[in-house]
């Protein structure tokens, strides 16, 4: 891909050429104008005017579209290169594993990796111990103590560089993320890299701010106020760490790390077992991009390792290390708990973000149900339902539900599963991470047939008849599903599109806020009032409304509530909580600073006085009164020797 | 105590007056001023400009010092009282306790409750059950439904009227808490009243700031950024708990209540079984409050029980209680693991405040050595030393260590133990919440003199002559202490003023961050700058320059890192903290939404076309590069169908 960087001299050229451009049709527009005052019902000088504000509003968009990010950042992007293992070739001829499993009985201590969609074995790895955690995280330490001096601009050139290689490898880093989870190289474009640039584009934008020191009131008393100043300083924290899930192999690894570079912190992230193979790529990226600015590649490291079990406590050692200042865990309520009780060993704060149950709400008002069942279907299938904030329930109020359940019925029996990672073939839906819960989800789906609802589509685990090894699952339509259901109450992850109906706005409401998670949510309506009301009273940490998932793109501080964990990442908060918020108090005024009154000093002359002192000054402090004040003042000044 | 307060013609008057007496003044002075301009030299004339200045200056403190709160506020607060329990009379003559022990041996079930300065009995309680602990939150998750709704002047309302009432109640309630801890009059009116006062006329006047909507820049990739707006709400969370330490029995008890009336939430609290009985008083203080506003007094509930014991888990019933939907916990560091550990069952996130060992850095630069000892005086024995960001070590650079420590030993000398509850004596410090950690105490300094310290002063508990059953410990004053001593590692939280000697400013540094804490830390000198890189680089939450403890009084959010715990209460922090900060993503242009692209459009038409089109749009809305953007642009347009 050939590259045109834009220099300063070229900027410059543009910006006159613009710049005369735009003068000259203002004296065109002007004679508009002038005329316009002399004919004021002259229909052709009102659309010049407004021709001239909306080509202005234009022009100006464009330029900030096309120059704005130029300016800012062109060439200060460092190039690297590393070497892109076989399998993220197109054609890949890996041999299929078969039974497929990430650990061998033959070799327990290793960990197989292996391509869900087609079953092809990638690499195995030795699952790490106590000691090697030891030695990741006296690396991590040892390098931070240098990169926490670094500058914000430095780190930045380390984000930017990071971008630029995204960008010119989007290819490579999707079907490397394609290969260790099954999912199609349209799901990775969107979830795995769009994503992932849009954070590091946001925090290269709006991160400074968000880490400038804070001024805050100081106190309020009229002692204290005029000359105590306060604030909060952001500093590193030191070595952080995160577990995170399988499901975006690239981007869930990523965003922890860009937080941690940003903050000036080391990170010793944890991947799960299902995608060691594409972290241990994605985790020497950011080692050469690091090493290509001129820092220590330490700072960023690695650690995978088995679930904990009867013989290996390997993941609780990780997860309650002292040398780890704070942890982000994305991943499912069951390990929360685990992740938790070995923290608190070590007092380590976690932010929890697990499953949620997201409610995707349509209302009456809204009006075109075809372009809202491509949100819909997007929403549910991409990456085979296994997102996080994927929709987990659709709830229709009652007008549009018939029409909407079959618009839907024929659009999700449209869909292909397959592998579109070597362009073999068209195809909608990928394959899921593993098979070991198909049988709960066609647990799942019979019971709510059994309680009432109709299942239009799917409903079972499906043989691929290319891909005998992969595990896929077929796209799932089941309606007229009700609250008391399994499948309303538990977060399914997987291809089911779920739709239950309400009576109205009203219910609509009540229904999403009836299972036991708070994470997401989707509103939709043409009357924005209504859908505002619905969105303040649902019980989530994040909501879009009328689009989906936008919460998350957009960089807000991300997380959820009740059964979804809590405590944010992304956003401002997300940086902000991997810093020291450091309270500073100080004195404003050179000339002004804190002694012991008299009556206070130790030893007590009179406990009495000392009192009588104390009192009168709370009084005078923060009385509503002005009397009591000025009473309390003059009592201060008889108790002060 | 009689009241009269301004009203609006008063105020309108006195405007009038001070406006006269200002236009006035600046007739005469503008006299100067033209004389000034003739003869440029006038010493007089300067003078004359430089009073003006410095007059308006202070006429204008003057006024905002008399006036600006009451112009807020006067009138809005509602009276109310209740009984005052005859414990907290002067002269009170309860019967003293022996044993003094929370437990009965004869009757189990119940929390005795005595003064730890006299011994006197104040009252006993039944220790709740897992029944009464549903009961508590049933009732406030019910009292909420309604608060939730309430508007924040309806709320400011309720902490005005609790204001006054303490203001007008110091003696009451200082008394009522000096009786459960043992404290002075004089540690109460400072640590307990004059903190409390200032906590609720801060979030009177900055809280609605703090839960104000707050923007957020919103995408920063130029498909999106035009038309979506971001922003985070804060919205109550429901019922929130907290669990707070003996220590100061009306302000910890009173903060977190507060913090969760102004934003939203209701309130069940578990206070220490050491103050059951001031507990409930308090309580009473905040119901009745409620009460006297028109609201439903179910919102604040007290929870009391014994520590978990082998037959008694009350305390992790309340600790891991699903309707309880944040904690905040303010206790010792053995707690806190299993309080996270209870926790970690129900996913309820925990503000963790534990103690510290903090420094006090006095460097080279210090001027006024006595000044400077009367604040380590102070923040090292108020309140019997019970304080978590109590002085623990005093970090002296070498040129002031043996005259400080002269200073220090001379006065330390002169403190006296015993009561003024009933204003029978001039003591300076008061009793110990308890006797059982003597045996800890006195074995620390001990093992410090055995490795080389000087015990200069105290060292032991006290027997006083006057309260045979009060919990009495010698003022102490060990010098020459070391960084591997256990005293330079633990907690004290007593009467134990430790000092460390320092080569220089970066050795300061270096034993100051020597111990396991991070909550808090002063520095003094004469030097900002330098003071300001200590500040830097000391590794805890809060820091106060040339102050003590400032940065808690001023409502900085207040939390420690490391041994010291997570999270904050306090300030902005505290207040958002206890809300659900829900992350709302929306269009901002009434004509633009998003649409699904057809090539993304289920059933996909092309996998390869669909690639492309988000790999342009990704280009496209993240390179660094012009032209790389307008070919991008021409690639999504040539597969957009």
């Amino acid at each position: 891909m050939s590259q045109t960087h834009l220099n300063s001299s070229m900027l410059q050229q543009l910006n006159h050429t613009i710049q005369e451009y735009v003068s000259e049709w203002l004296k065109t527009q002007q004679l508009g104008f002038n005329n316009k005052a002399l004919s004021s019902s002259s229909t052709v000088n009102k659309l010049s005017s407004t021709t001239l504000i909306f080509t202005l509003a234009l022009g100006f968009c464009l330029y900030k579209w096309f120059f704005a990010s130029s300016q800012l950042s062109a060439k200060k992007a460092t190039k690297f290169s590393l070497p892109i293992p076989d399998a993220a070739q197109k054609h890949w001829k890996g041999k299929r594993l078969f039974p497929t499993s990430v650990q061998n009985e033959e070799d327990p201590h290793r960990i197989q990796c292996y391509c869900p969609a087609t079953g092809q074995f990638l690499g195995s790895f030795l699952s790490m111990t106590d000691q090697h955690i030891d030695s990741l995280v006296s690396k991590a330490t040892k390098a931070q103590l240098k990169w926490r001096n670094t500058s914000l601009e430095e780190r930045t050139r380390v984000l930017l560089s990071l971008q630029e290689y995204i960008l010119e490898n989007q290819d490579s880093i999707a079907r490397i993320a394609c290969r260790d989870s099954g999912k199609t190289m349209l799901d990775a474009s969107m979830g795995e890299i769009l994503v992932t640039l849009e954070k590091l584009q946001w925090i290269i934008k709006h991160g400074a701010a968000a880490l400038k020191t804070s001024k805050r009131p100081g106190p309020t008393n009229f002692f204290m106020k005029f000359y105590k100043g306060a604030e909060v300083r952001y500093e590193p924290l030191g070595v952080v760490g995160a577990l995170v899930s399988w499901n975006y192999p690239f981007h869930n690894l990523l965003g922890p790390i860009i937080a941690a570079i940003f903050t000036g912190n080391a990170m010793v992230i944890k991947c799960s077992e299902q995608v060691v193979w594409s972290s241990e790529f994605f985790i020497s990226m950011c080692k050469k991009c690091l090493e290509a600015c001129g820092h220590d590649p330490d700072l960023i490291q690695l650690c995978y390792c088995f679930p904990p079990s009867a013989t290996d406590n390997t993941a609780n050692y990780y997860t309650s290390h002292p040398g780890i200042n704070h942890l982000t865990f994305i991943g499912s309520k069951p390990v929360a708990h685990h992740v938790l009780a070995a923290a608190s060993k070590s007092l380590t704060p976690v932010v929890v973000e697990l499953g949620g149950k997201d409610a995707f709400i349509v209302l009456d008002s809204v009006k075109d149900l075809h372009a809202l069942s491509s949100i819909i279907m997007r929403g549910t299938f991409q990456s085979s339902g296994q997102n996080c904030i994927g929709i987990e329930r659709v709830i229709v109020s009652q007008k549009n539900y018939d029409e909407l359940v079959s618009i839907l019925n024929e659009r999700v029996g449209q869909l292909r599963l397959g592998s579109d990672i070597d362009n073999l073939e068209d195809v909608d839906m990928g394959a899921m991470i593993s098979d070991n819960r198909f049988d709960e989800l066609e647990k799942m789906i019979q019971g709510a047939v059994a309680q009432g609802a109709r299942l239009l589509q799917g409903g079972k685990r499906y043989n691929h008849p290319n891909y005998p090894q992969g595990h896929y699952f077929q796209p799932t339509l089941l309606v007229d599903v009700t609250g008391e259901m399994d499948i309303a109450q538990n977060e399914v992850f997987g291809p089911v599109l779920t739709v239950m109906k309400a009576e109205d706005t009203m219910d609509c409401i009540r229904v999403a806020n009836s299972a036991p998670f708070g994470l997401g949510g989707s509103i939709f309506g043409n009357d924005y009032e209504e859908c505002n009301y619905v969105a303040n009273h649902l019980n989530t940490g994040n909501v879009a409304i009328n689009d989906f998932a936008t919460f998350y793109v957009c960089q807000l501080p991300f997380g959820g509530i009740n059964g979804s964990g809590y405590g944010k990442f992304g956003g401002e908060e997300g940086l902000t909580g991997l810093c020291n918020a450091k309270s500073v108090c100080y004195d404003k005024l050179p000339f002004i600073s804190t002694q012991i009154p008299k009556p206070l000093d130790y030893p007590i002359k009179s406990n009495s006085k000392a009192w009588q002192f104390v009192k009168s000054f709370n009084t005078g402090a923060y009385t509503l009164s002005t009397w009591q004040r000025i009473k309390s003042l003059l009592s201060l000044a008889k108790n002060a020797n």
